[in-house]
């Protein structure tokens, strides 16, 4: 755990099975974390009932915003983000200075469009990014995007290689990550005509933190690491992908010993720092979702990724020796 | 193992790994079934060297076509189907009569084409589809297109709908297949511009096989089933995911005694049977390729599936108690 505060404002309403699993996520990530403040975001009967099995110290460690309205799945992102949703207002508080960081297992679109609106898109990022750590044979696979923009052009394509390749080393303290583009085949050429538009554009980019792009990879190397630590590809495929991953551990039977498919995503692109946990989250999901919202902020990842994306010096990458590893 | 004699055109030097990976699963092959005949389709002295180590009374079932060029995995699927290339070969042994079905793991693209246009397409079949079939908890789950259409249209998402409700039924025995479209949620409305052209229309199907169309299903639904018997999706999609699905059984540390990700599927939509197995297929996965194909043959599946898609009779549509159910 690295030190210092983190204050995050947790969506109480947000989820397939909120609040109940929000508030367990809540308290494993209270009681796991010292040094975690949590802004309860929903209705007060809600934050009530988690705050009274609290122990007077963690009690000190929570404050409470009133909201009554979630966003449901069904809901279309632009309409939710209009309504007084928790979600909304969770993105407020960070906007304001209230929080440091937001977690939601509501509506990802929902999630993305309130926090473009309320804290702003960083410059040349034409859609904000869900990205996704997975736990690979050799270190973490940072994939994305998962479900932020689901119809990318190439040129995005190209500035999610950036995102993540800064992502990759600020978050994970990978050195010199190497950059893949998801398609059918690693000959070049392989793909449909995104990929083929995309694969010369990645090639010419000058890529943060002594990063380089390996060219393409396959849908193995997602989960199995080995060939690139940055897997780019657009949201409908990755959500996907990242789904059909989680459900092929549980058909194996679990995940493996090193962790399974993460339910919990960092948004970037978005002028703070926004995990977004998938719908079904469980309370144990959340907490990881709170806990990699803290290491974010506690790294101050959100603000060293934007300023690596506009050609930031090199002091930006961390150097691996003097950070500590952490997938969520 | 059904009965009657299945004359299988195999081609020897499509893989990444051919010939030596084709030669020992034809071997497997041919051992397993003694009703199986092959057809090798490439250099004498590759063909020569498998046909040393057989018994007398199997020599009597193997044949030799001699061909010397191959499809590289970098050609285009146009200019390999012009060349005299071994799968072209195989195809037109079929087409000739000379084998009943043709099983390649070369390139994809190579194949497709060199079936459509040795075999031709079936009717209203604008893009032949690749099916792969899951072995989930409660039955197959069959997946298409898995590379055969990269960027189809919602027309051809339908028209796959059709094709794998009738697949499901005709080679799996699934009573009343569920037929779902693969997106990243699943309410309606969630998913990119494909998927909500395609879902109305899938909507408004008559299904074959008293097959049903149940909306929207996610990633965990490849891997797992319970939700639907068919899932539908684009080539590129459905590509990395089943590799994806691979890449984590491989992770969590081998496949589900169900079996795992198959590494071979069927050609739908050309006038004949033709199996893919993927380039990095091993001999068990060429074996399992050859025992997928003999097995279409001899269910007659090419021929009912394509009757079935033109509003055939019910009496097309099997009934669950006189098959026997095969997962390759």
């Amino acid at each position: 755990m690295e030190p210092g505060v983190a204050r995050i404002a947790v969506d109480l309403l947000g989820g397939d099975d909120a609040p109940a699993v929000v508030v367990d996520g809540a308290l494993r990530a209270m009681r796991a974390d010292p040094d975690l403040h949590l802004l309860l975001v929903g209705p007060t009967e809600v934050a009530g009932g988690l705050v009274d099995v609290l122990t007077p110290a963690q009690r000190a460690r929570v404050s409470i915003r009133p909201v009554r309205h979630a966003v449901t799945m069904a809901e279309q992102p632009i309409q939710s983000s209009r309504a007084a949703t928790t979600v909304r207002a969770a993105v407020a508080a960070v906007a304001e200075g209230s929080a440091d960081a937001v977690v939601s297992a509501g509506s990802t679109g929902g999630t993305v469009t309130a926090a473009a609106l309320g804290l702003g898109r960083w410059p040349d990022v034409r859609r904000p990014a869900l990205v996704a750590t997975l736990p690979a044979i050799a270190g973490p696979v940072v994939l994305l995007d998962v479900g932020g923009s689901l119809e990318p052009r190439a040129t995005t394509l190209a500035r999610h290689a950036v995102l993540g390749a800064a992502y990759a080393a600020v978050a994970h303290a990978v050195t010199g990550p190497r950059v893949g583009l998801l398609s059918v085949g690693v000959e070049a050429g392989k793909g449909d005509r995104l990929r083929r538009a995309a694969d010369p554009l990645l090639a010419a980019l000058t890529l943060p933190c002594d990063a380089r792009y390996v060219g393409l990879v396959e849908g193995y190397d997602v989960a199995l690491g080995g060939r690139a630590d940055v897997v780019v590809t657009d949201g409908f495929t990755g959500n996907v992908l990242l789904k059909a991953i989680e459900g092929a551990y549980a058909m194996a039977g679990g995940p493996p010993a090193s962790g399974g498919a993460p339910r919990a995503a960092a948004l970037l692109g978005v002028a703070g720092t926004v995990v977004v946990c998938h719908g079904a989250a469980q309370g144990e999901d959340v907490a990881s979702g709170i806990a990699l919202a803290a290491h974010l902020w506690r790294r101050a990842a959100t603000t060293r990724v934007a300023t690596l994306l506009t050609a930031g010096p090199p002091a930006d990458c961390p150097d691996r020796s003097t950070h500590t590893e952490v997938i969520p």
